[in-house]
């Protein structure tokens, strides 16, 4: 049958990342993979909510429901927004199957092969691969450590001929870099898609953990143009296993968005909805998000200190202030993707390597560090153990 | 932004169906619109599924996991369909939040602009519009009692210039007809898909609800060349709310659907792959599968009896020995699709018109009927208001 594959099928080849998290989840290997979180800070509490769920609601739970999400779910993640200073109503909410397939139907409804769209250098890899499915030319725009290059973004749409059909950012606490767009950075960035009329995906799966230093308003808090589309997602301040998250943008957007729920997946869970609605109800949400900031703060602490015992001057890190990860860049010409199975096979330590996390490849000599899952007692050792590998 | 919308979201319209439903929903109107399970179905027990569940496997249940699904759920899911004589190993399933997503994963694989994908006339709406999201040029060959006319297949295939990247066909319980492909027409289907070489898409969702009559083998258990690519689901013997579904093909094609299921979703939900796993381990399937092809043989009973009382001669339908459709076509120059809203609105009684399960809109004198969710007790009156709607 493959002659009949379409050609978006042809190009898409295995993933390197399949391999490595084979190898990393090998019981002797100190795993700075995956970006998943600790399951210590799932809350007990949960347990009843699923179970009253079932008990109270079995009929609505493992029954269909509205494609854009149940009214009440949506309402309750619209006042959460709004709470958080972006301000939505219930029909500027679609709820998604987890915040990638929130990015899938914005391709869906934007991408044509061929079209153009802009990530940052680096940018989450995930992202990468969903917009390139849709046959997309992917551009980046680089980023320091105030984030996107605001600047470069403008050069370049002043510059390009074609227009992008839209940008897509994670201002807060970056995947991979760990990094905050600053606030002056947000405010420019939003005239500058104002002013080219380029709509910007905000992705925040990682913008409520915030463990030190100050918040900064969100882009769609900023925005005033109805130009961000945001993506959320209860994979980090509840769970990723129930596979829910939303789209917050313009009613008129959203409606163009549930026709492709509809045909991708016609719903996302019932049941997963409930949970959602009633763990948030009864404060468990707050209260995970409490713990995990407070074991992301320590585990970062450790891993801080143990990448300044060991590569001191000779690599430069990011001392996040929330979320899950640290970008670091090794001061030395080395290939950290040339040296990922050497780590995994004999120094017994994971990570992804920076090239991963670029559309061009480059990042040759950086890797992101996931603290968020490993063991805090391991993370010294496996800070020594990337330093064996990178000095071997 | 609408400027900026690909050509497939340009395209795509609200769905008639949207008012529809909405109208339907009202409680004075008896329903025969939707494809819901009635939720009466829904065992007591699989609160106690869940509730354990969260209890003993927390971590696994709230936690991300494989791409392709929990490798000990696709085990149970090849087990079971090893068992319906469809032998599979666990490679050769692909676990979905739905049959829906197995078709659009599949689309995904196989369908450029401009494609060619052949379906049943008529066939179940939801795939025809996802089909049409990957700008496919939809086609369509005529059924009658014994379901595809395979004859008219080999016609088509024969004299066309563009080979079709698959053929789509429900065989057993047919949405919207109810019907059954014959044993013959299905042995003669695989023949010319593998003359032809077409993969042939196979959606089993109501295939296990046979309250009568003999079953046949599925297209899947009659394949020799893995040329059938089998949509599993646990929407209509467990519970569409927990999106839980699958796809039964080849190592190879699950390999490169599993490339788009993680760009899509990542993965479906772990917390549903455990209930559905420990449902099936106790039984509890198999028990809502008797409970529901109980119901329904008495509510098809009821139905049919109702069709003879007030339609007798003026109409033809099919007496349905599993799923949960009726077809009815009236004797008469009438447009179903017209006098909808006429029978929300005036007479309370909801259904689908023939129309929208035609790529070419034909079929202006049928409806579909679904019995699975109104209450037993008016469906005799439901009926006799279609009457009055379609002889006013």
């Amino acid at each position: 049958m493959e002659n009949l594959y379409a050609l978006r099928a042809q190009k898409a080849t295995n993933s390197e990342l399949t391999e490595l998290f084979r190898m990393s989840g090998q019981p002797d290997v100190i795993s700075f993979a995956g970006g998943l979180p600790d399951p210590a800070w799932f809350q007990e509490e949960i347990d009843d909510v699923a179970s009253e769920i079932l008990k109270n609601h079995r009929k609505t739970a493992l029954q269909y429901g509205p494609v854009p999400g149940i009214t009440f779910v949506r309402e309750f993640i619209a006042e959460r927004m709004t709470k958080q200073n972006m301000s939505s109503k219930t029909e500027n909410i679609l709820i998604t199957s987890g915040a990638l397939q929130g990015l899938d139907l914005v391709c869906k409804v934007f991408v044509d092969p061929g079209d153009l769209v802009l990530v940052e250098a680096p940018t989450y890899l995930g992202a990468i691969s969903t917009i390139e499915s849709y046959e997309a030319e992917v551009d980046s725009i680089a980023c320091d450590e105030d984030g996107l290059k605001v600047d470069e973004l403008e050069e370049f749409l002043k510059n390009t001929s074609q227009k992008p059909k839209f940008i897509y950012v994670i201002p807060t606490f970056q995947n991979p870099s760990g990094r905050v767009m600053s606030l002056e950075r947000r405010k420019k960035l939003i005239d500058t898609a104002n002013k080219y009329e380029i709509p910007i995906v905000e992705d925040h799966a990682y913008g409520e953990l915030r463990f030190s230093g100050q918040d900064i308003p969100t882009l769609k808090g900023l925005d005033t143009e109805g130009r961000v589309i945001f993506l959320g997602t209860f994979s980090k301040i509840l769970s990723p296993g129930i596979r829910l998250g939303w789209i917050a943008a313009s009613e008129f957007l959203i409606n163009k968005l549930i026709l492709f729920k509809q045909g991708t997946d016609q719903m996302s869970s019932s049941l997963s909805q409930l949970i959602a609605y009633e763990a948030g109800k009864r404060g468990l949400i707050d209260k995970q998000i409490e713990v995990s900031k407070k074991n992301l703060r320590q585990k970062r602490d450790v891993l801080i200190k143990a990448l300044e015992k060991y590569f001191g001057n000779s690599a430069k890190w990011v001392t996040s202030e929330g979320g899950f990860f640290t970008w670091v860049e090794i001061d030395k010409d080395i290939d950290t993707l040339q040296l990922l199975y050497k780590a995994c096979d004999e120094y017994k330590v994971a990570y992804v390597a920076g090239p991963s996390f670029f559309v061009d490849r480059s990042g040759k000599n950086s890797l992101r560090i996931s603290y968020s899952l490993p063991n805090i007692d391991i993370i010294e050792e496996g800070v020594k153990r990337l330093y064996q590998v990178f000095n071997q």
